[in-house]
Protein backbone atom coordinates (compact mmCIF):
# COMPACT_ATOMS: atom_id res chain seq x y z
CA UNK A 1 0.00 0.00 0.00
CA UNK A 2 1.42 3.19 -1.06
CA UNK A 3 0.49 6.71 0.56
CA UNK A 4 1.00 8.93 -2.06
CA UNK A 5 -2.26 6.56 -3.81
CA UNK A 6 -4.19 8.10 -1.09
CA UNK A 7 -3.98 11.56 -1.90
CA UNK A 8 -6.36 13.31 -4.30
CA UNK A 9 -5.25 16.11 -6.71
CA UNK A 10 -7.86 18.86 -6.87
CA UNK A 11 -7.32 21.31 -9.61
CA UNK A 12 -8.07 24.77 -8.92
CA UNK A 13 -8.33 25.08 -5.27
CA UNK A 14 -8.66 26.96 -3.11
CA UNK A 15 -7.78 29.14 -6.49
CA UNK A 16 -7.64 29.36 -9.76
CA UNK A 17 -4.23 27.69 -10.54
CA UNK A 18 -3.79 25.95 -7.69
CA UNK A 19 -3.49 22.13 -7.86
CA UNK A 20 -4.07 21.10 -4.04
CA UNK A 21 -3.15 17.79 -1.80
CA UNK A 22 -6.33 16.68 -0.38
CA UNK A 23 -4.95 14.34 1.75
CA UNK A 24 -8.90 13.33 3.29
CA UNK A 25 -8.55 10.12 1.09
CA UNK A 26 -5.79 9.21 2.99
CA UNK A 27 -7.33 10.43 6.52
CA UNK A 28 -9.94 8.05 6.01
CA UNK A 29 -8.43 4.72 5.16
CA UNK A 30 -7.44 3.19 8.31
CA UNK A 31 -4.71 1.50 7.25
CA UNK A 32 -3.37 4.03 5.10
CA UNK A 33 -3.67 6.67 8.70
CA UNK A 34 -1.76 4.44 10.97
CA UNK A 35 1.21 4.12 8.44
CA UNK A 36 1.35 7.75 7.99
CA UNK A 37 1.31 8.08 11.04
CA UNK A 38 4.21 5.77 12.03
CA UNK A 39 6.12 7.10 9.12
CA UNK A 40 5.81 10.59 10.55
CA UNK A 41 7.29 9.32 13.68
CA UNK A 42 10.01 7.22 12.19
CA UNK A 43 11.44 10.68 10.74
CA UNK A 44 11.95 11.97 14.08
CA UNK A 45 14.07 8.98 14.97
CA UNK A 46 14.90 8.91 19.08
CA UNK A 47 15.05 12.61 19.40
CA UNK A 48 14.01 14.01 22.68
CA UNK A 49 10.40 16.12 21.54
CA UNK A 50 9.29 17.78 25.07
CA UNK A 51 6.10 19.72 22.60
CA UNK A 52 5.00 18.55 19.65
CA UNK A 53 3.65 22.28 17.49
CA UNK A 54 0.85 21.56 15.10
CA UNK A 55 -0.16 24.47 12.70
CA UNK A 56 -3.80 25.25 11.74
CA UNK A 57 -5.58 23.48 11.02
CA UNK A 58 -4.57 20.42 9.40
CA UNK A 59 -1.74 20.13 11.13
CA UNK A 60 -3.61 18.84 13.92
CA UNK A 61 -4.79 15.95 12.41
CA UNK A 62 -1.31 14.26 12.97
CA UNK A 63 0.29 16.78 15.38
CA UNK A 64 -1.58 15.29 18.40
CA UNK A 65 -0.92 11.80 17.17
CA UNK A 66 2.74 12.47 17.29
CA UNK A 67 2.76 14.06 20.96
CA UNK A 68 0.87 11.00 22.08
CA UNK A 69 3.05 8.42 20.63
CA UNK A 70 6.26 11.17 21.57
CA UNK A 71 4.87 11.61 25.07
CA UNK A 72 5.14 15.17 24.55
CA UNK A 73 2.73 18.28 24.88
CA UNK A 74 0.73 19.53 22.36
CA UNK A 75 0.75 23.47 21.37
CA UNK A 76 -1.15 24.97 18.64
CA UNK A 77 -0.35 27.31 16.24
CA UNK A 78 -3.36 29.55 15.38
CA UNK A 79 -5.06 31.92 12.89
CA UNK A 80 -5.66 35.14 14.74
CA UNK A 81 -8.28 35.69 17.50
CA UNK A 82 -8.80 31.76 18.07
CA UNK A 83 -6.28 31.54 20.99
CA UNK A 84 -7.81 32.91 24.58
CA UNK A 85 -5.63 34.07 26.38
CA UNK A 86 -1.84 36.00 25.48
CA UNK A 87 -0.30 35.56 22.48
CA UNK A 88 2.54 36.34 20.13
CA UNK A 89 2.09 36.81 16.43
CA UNK A 90 3.64 36.60 13.68
CA UNK A 91 3.11 38.15 10.03
CA UNK A 92 4.71 36.74 7.20
CA UNK A 93 4.02 37.42 3.25
CA UNK A 94 2.08 35.40 1.40
CA UNK A 95 2.17 35.71 -2.69
CA UNK A 96 -0.09 38.57 -2.29
CA UNK A 97 -0.53 39.96 0.63
CA UNK A 98 -0.20 38.41 4.29
CA UNK A 99 -1.20 35.91 6.88
CA UNK A 100 -0.71 36.14 10.60
CA UNK A 101 -0.59 33.40 12.88
CA UNK A 102 -0.17 33.24 16.93
CA UNK A 103 1.33 30.91 19.83
CA UNK A 104 0.10 31.71 23.37
CA UNK A 105 3.07 33.13 25.03
CA UNK A 106 2.88 30.34 27.66
CA UNK A 107 2.98 27.49 25.67
CA UNK A 108 6.43 26.97 25.21
CA UNK A 109 8.79 26.97 27.98
CA UNK A 110 12.87 28.28 27.29
CA UNK A 111 14.97 25.36 26.12
CA UNK A 112 11.97 23.09 25.34
CA UNK A 113 12.55 20.85 22.72
CA UNK A 114 9.75 21.20 19.62
CA UNK A 115 8.69 19.66 16.94
CA UNK A 116 6.73 21.38 14.27
CA UNK A 117 4.58 19.71 12.22
CA UNK A 118 2.20 20.54 9.43
CA UNK A 119 0.38 18.58 6.66
CA UNK A 120 2.26 20.28 3.71
CA UNK A 121 5.64 22.07 3.17
CA UNK A 122 5.05 24.37 0.30
CA UNK A 123 6.77 28.18 0.20
CA UNK A 124 7.68 27.70 3.31
CA UNK A 125 6.39 30.81 4.36
CA UNK A 126 3.86 29.21 7.43
CA UNK A 127 6.47 26.88 8.55
CA UNK A 128 9.35 29.85 8.90
CA UNK A 129 6.56 31.89 10.59
CA UNK A 130 6.00 28.76 12.94
CA UNK A 131 9.62 28.83 13.49
CA UNK A 132 10.05 32.78 14.31
CA UNK A 133 7.11 32.30 17.24
CA UNK A 134 8.79 29.15 19.07
CA UNK A 135 12.08 30.81 18.99
CA UNK A 136 10.76 33.94 20.59
CA UNK A 137 9.77 32.19 23.10
CA UNK A 138 12.92 30.46 24.05
CA UNK A 139 12.10 27.02 22.63
CA UNK A 140 14.48 24.99 19.85
CA UNK A 141 12.84 23.32 16.97
CA UNK A 142 14.10 19.71 16.76
CA UNK A 143 12.82 19.35 12.97
CA UNK A 144 10.19 20.94 10.95
CA UNK A 145 8.06 17.40 10.06
CA UNK A 146 5.64 17.77 7.18
CA UNK A 147 3.60 14.70 5.09
CA UNK A 148 4.01 16.01 2.38
CA UNK A 149 6.45 18.13 0.69
CA UNK A 150 6.21 19.93 -2.53
CA UNK A 151 9.76 20.19 -3.24
CA UNK A 152 8.98 22.58 -6.32
CA UNK A 153 8.20 25.11 -4.23
CA UNK A 154 11.38 25.87 -2.68
CA UNK A 155 10.34 25.41 0.57
CA UNK A 156 13.77 24.42 2.43
CA UNK A 157 15.69 28.01 1.18
CA UNK A 158 13.30 29.48 3.96
CA UNK A 159 13.74 27.16 6.34
CA UNK A 160 17.93 26.86 6.64
CA UNK A 161 19.49 25.27 9.25
CA UNK A 162 16.19 23.53 9.84
CA UNK A 163 15.90 19.33 10.19
CA UNK A 164 13.18 19.56 7.19
CA UNK A 165 11.36 15.95 6.42
CA UNK A 166 8.74 14.75 4.90
CA UNK A 167 7.02 11.26 4.42
CA UNK A 168 6.00 12.05 0.51
CA UNK A 169 8.21 14.75 -1.25
CA UNK A 170 6.86 15.74 -5.13
CA UNK B 1 -2.89 14.62 38.80
CA UNK B 2 -6.27 15.36 37.70
CA UNK B 3 -7.28 16.54 34.17
CA UNK B 4 -9.52 19.57 35.55
CA UNK B 5 -6.75 21.38 37.02
CA UNK B 6 -5.26 21.71 33.84
CA UNK B 7 -8.63 23.55 32.18
CA UNK B 8 -8.25 27.25 32.12
CA UNK B 9 -11.44 29.56 32.36
CA UNK B 10 -10.77 32.88 30.17
CA UNK B 11 -14.05 35.57 30.72
CA UNK B 12 -15.78 36.99 27.81
CA UNK B 13 -14.06 34.92 25.34
CA UNK B 14 -15.21 34.70 22.45
CA UNK B 15 -17.84 37.17 23.42
CA UNK B 16 -18.79 39.28 26.06
CA UNK B 17 -20.88 36.84 28.80
CA UNK B 18 -19.17 33.33 28.00
CA UNK B 19 -16.76 31.85 29.99
CA UNK B 20 -14.68 29.71 27.89
CA UNK B 21 -13.02 26.62 29.09
CA UNK B 22 -9.47 26.66 27.58
CA UNK B 23 -7.88 23.12 26.65
CA UNK B 24 -4.16 24.35 25.73
CA UNK B 25 -2.65 23.86 29.35
CA UNK B 26 -4.06 20.12 29.10
CA UNK B 27 -2.74 19.83 25.51
CA UNK B 28 -0.07 21.39 26.61
CA UNK B 29 1.23 18.97 29.55
CA UNK B 30 2.23 16.15 28.28
CA UNK B 31 0.57 14.12 31.72
CA UNK B 32 -2.15 15.27 30.85
CA UNK B 33 -2.73 15.02 27.05
CA UNK B 34 -1.66 11.22 27.63
CA UNK B 35 -4.13 11.01 30.12
CA UNK B 36 -6.82 12.88 28.45
CA UNK B 37 -6.41 10.38 24.96
CA UNK B 38 -6.63 7.55 27.40
CA UNK B 39 -9.75 8.66 29.32
CA UNK B 40 -11.44 9.24 25.94
CA UNK B 41 -10.67 5.77 24.93
CA UNK B 42 -11.93 4.59 28.08
CA UNK B 43 -15.50 5.80 27.12
CA UNK B 44 -15.67 3.80 24.02
CA UNK B 45 -14.65 0.65 25.19
CA UNK B 46 -14.80 -2.22 23.12
CA UNK B 47 -17.39 -0.78 20.91
CA UNK B 48 -16.13 -1.34 17.09
CA UNK B 49 -15.30 2.32 14.91
CA UNK B 50 -14.77 2.69 11.61
CA UNK B 51 -14.56 6.22 11.31
CA UNK B 52 -13.64 8.43 13.64
CA UNK B 53 -15.34 12.27 13.17
CA UNK B 54 -13.47 15.29 14.33
CA UNK B 55 -15.10 18.72 14.64
CA UNK B 56 -12.86 21.98 12.85
CA UNK B 57 -11.26 22.89 14.34
CA UNK B 58 -10.47 21.79 18.58
CA UNK B 59 -11.89 18.12 17.23
CA UNK B 60 -8.82 17.63 15.73
CA UNK B 61 -6.68 17.52 18.25
CA UNK B 62 -7.65 14.10 19.58
CA UNK B 63 -9.56 12.82 17.01
CA UNK B 64 -6.26 11.54 15.42
CA UNK B 65 -4.87 10.17 18.41
CA UNK B 66 -8.41 8.49 18.98
CA UNK B 67 -8.46 7.21 15.19
CA UNK B 68 -4.54 5.81 15.36
CA UNK B 69 -5.74 3.90 18.44
CA UNK B 70 -8.76 2.78 17.46
CA UNK B 71 -7.51 1.33 14.06
CA UNK B 72 -10.17 3.39 12.31
CA UNK B 73 -10.00 6.41 9.71
CA UNK B 74 -9.88 9.88 10.31
CA UNK B 75 -12.57 12.30 9.15
CA UNK B 76 -12.95 16.03 9.17
CA UNK B 77 -16.35 17.90 9.56
CA UNK B 78 -15.38 21.65 8.75
CA UNK B 79 -16.85 25.24 8.42
CA UNK B 80 -17.96 26.17 4.30
CA UNK B 81 -15.16 26.40 1.64
CA UNK B 82 -12.91 23.98 3.64
CA UNK B 83 -12.85 20.66 1.73
CA UNK B 84 -11.72 20.79 -1.56
CA UNK B 85 -13.76 17.54 -3.00
CA UNK B 86 -17.89 17.19 -3.28
CA UNK B 87 -19.57 18.04 0.22
CA UNK B 88 -22.86 17.34 2.14
CA UNK B 89 -23.51 20.73 4.59
CA UNK B 90 -26.06 20.97 7.09
CA UNK B 91 -26.94 24.61 8.82
CA UNK B 92 -28.36 24.44 12.48
CA UNK B 93 -29.11 27.46 14.61
CA UNK B 94 -27.32 29.53 16.81
CA UNK B 95 -28.48 31.77 19.63
CA UNK B 96 -27.85 34.65 17.11
CA UNK B 97 -27.71 33.64 13.72
CA UNK B 98 -26.84 29.61 12.21
CA UNK B 99 -23.78 28.12 11.44
CA UNK B 100 -23.23 25.62 8.62
CA UNK B 101 -20.70 22.30 8.79
CA UNK B 102 -19.24 20.70 5.92
CA UNK B 103 -18.52 16.45 5.29
CA UNK B 104 -17.21 15.03 2.36
CA UNK B 105 -19.55 12.88 0.51
CA UNK B 106 -16.90 10.29 0.15
CA UNK B 107 -15.79 10.28 3.54
CA UNK B 108 -18.63 7.76 4.95
CA UNK B 109 -19.57 4.71 3.92
CA UNK B 110 -22.92 3.31 4.17
CA UNK B 111 -22.81 1.26 7.15
CA UNK B 112 -19.86 2.62 8.62
CA UNK B 113 -19.18 2.83 12.46
CA UNK B 114 -18.71 6.32 13.57
CA UNK B 115 -17.33 8.12 16.86
CA UNK B 116 -18.13 11.68 16.57
CA UNK B 117 -14.98 13.47 18.42
CA UNK B 118 -15.46 16.98 19.81
CA UNK B 119 -13.59 19.07 22.43
CA UNK B 120 -16.74 20.75 24.05
CA UNK B 121 -20.19 19.86 24.28
CA UNK B 122 -22.23 22.86 25.19
CA UNK B 123 -25.86 23.54 23.41
CA UNK B 124 -25.93 20.56 21.30
CA UNK B 125 -26.29 22.51 18.12
CA UNK B 126 -22.92 21.36 16.46
CA UNK B 127 -23.19 17.44 17.60
CA UNK B 128 -26.72 17.43 16.27
CA UNK B 129 -25.65 18.54 13.00
CA UNK B 130 -22.94 16.52 13.08
CA UNK B 131 -25.10 13.29 14.11
CA UNK B 132 -27.29 14.55 10.75
CA UNK B 133 -24.47 14.58 8.39
CA UNK B 134 -23.24 11.39 8.94
CA UNK B 135 -26.49 10.03 9.46
CA UNK B 136 -27.13 11.48 5.87
CA UNK B 137 -24.18 9.70 4.23
CA UNK B 138 -25.64 6.07 6.03
CA UNK B 139 -23.31 5.87 8.80
CA UNK B 140 -24.23 4.94 12.20
CA UNK B 141 -22.77 7.04 15.10
CA UNK B 142 -21.58 4.13 18.16
CA UNK B 143 -21.13 7.52 20.63
CA UNK B 144 -20.76 11.20 20.45
CA UNK B 145 -17.53 11.71 22.90
CA UNK B 146 -16.29 14.93 24.14
CA UNK B 147 -13.11 15.94 26.68
CA UNK B 148 -15.54 18.38 27.85
CA UNK B 149 -19.16 18.58 28.47
CA UNK B 150 -20.98 21.46 29.97
CA UNK B 151 -23.57 19.80 31.11
CA UNK B 152 -25.85 23.45 32.42
CA UNK B 153 -26.61 24.03 29.05
CA UNK B 154 -27.95 20.57 28.41
CA UNK B 155 -26.73 19.43 25.25
CA UNK B 156 -27.87 15.87 25.78
CA UNK B 157 -31.69 17.43 25.05
CA UNK B 158 -30.88 18.00 21.46
CA UNK B 159 -29.14 14.27 20.95
CA UNK B 160 -31.57 12.13 22.21
CA UNK B 161 -30.95 8.46 21.49
CA UNK B 162 -27.20 8.94 21.11
CA UNK B 163 -24.35 7.50 23.56
CA UNK B 164 -23.22 11.07 24.92
CA UNK B 165 -19.82 10.85 27.26
CA UNK B 166 -17.56 13.31 28.30
CA UNK B 167 -14.29 13.07 30.24
CA UNK B 168 -14.65 16.42 32.40
CA UNK B 169 -18.23 17.28 32.81
CA UNK B 170 -18.63 20.78 34.44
Amino acid sequence: MKLIDHIRDIKDFPTPGILFKDITPLLGNKTAFAKAAQELLELIGDQQIDKVVGVESRGFFFGGVLAEKLNAGFVPVRKPGKLPHTTVSQTYALEYGTDTLEIHKDAIQPGDKVLVHDDVLATGGTAQAVVKLIEALGGEVVQCNFLIELSFLSGKEKLQGQDIKAVITY
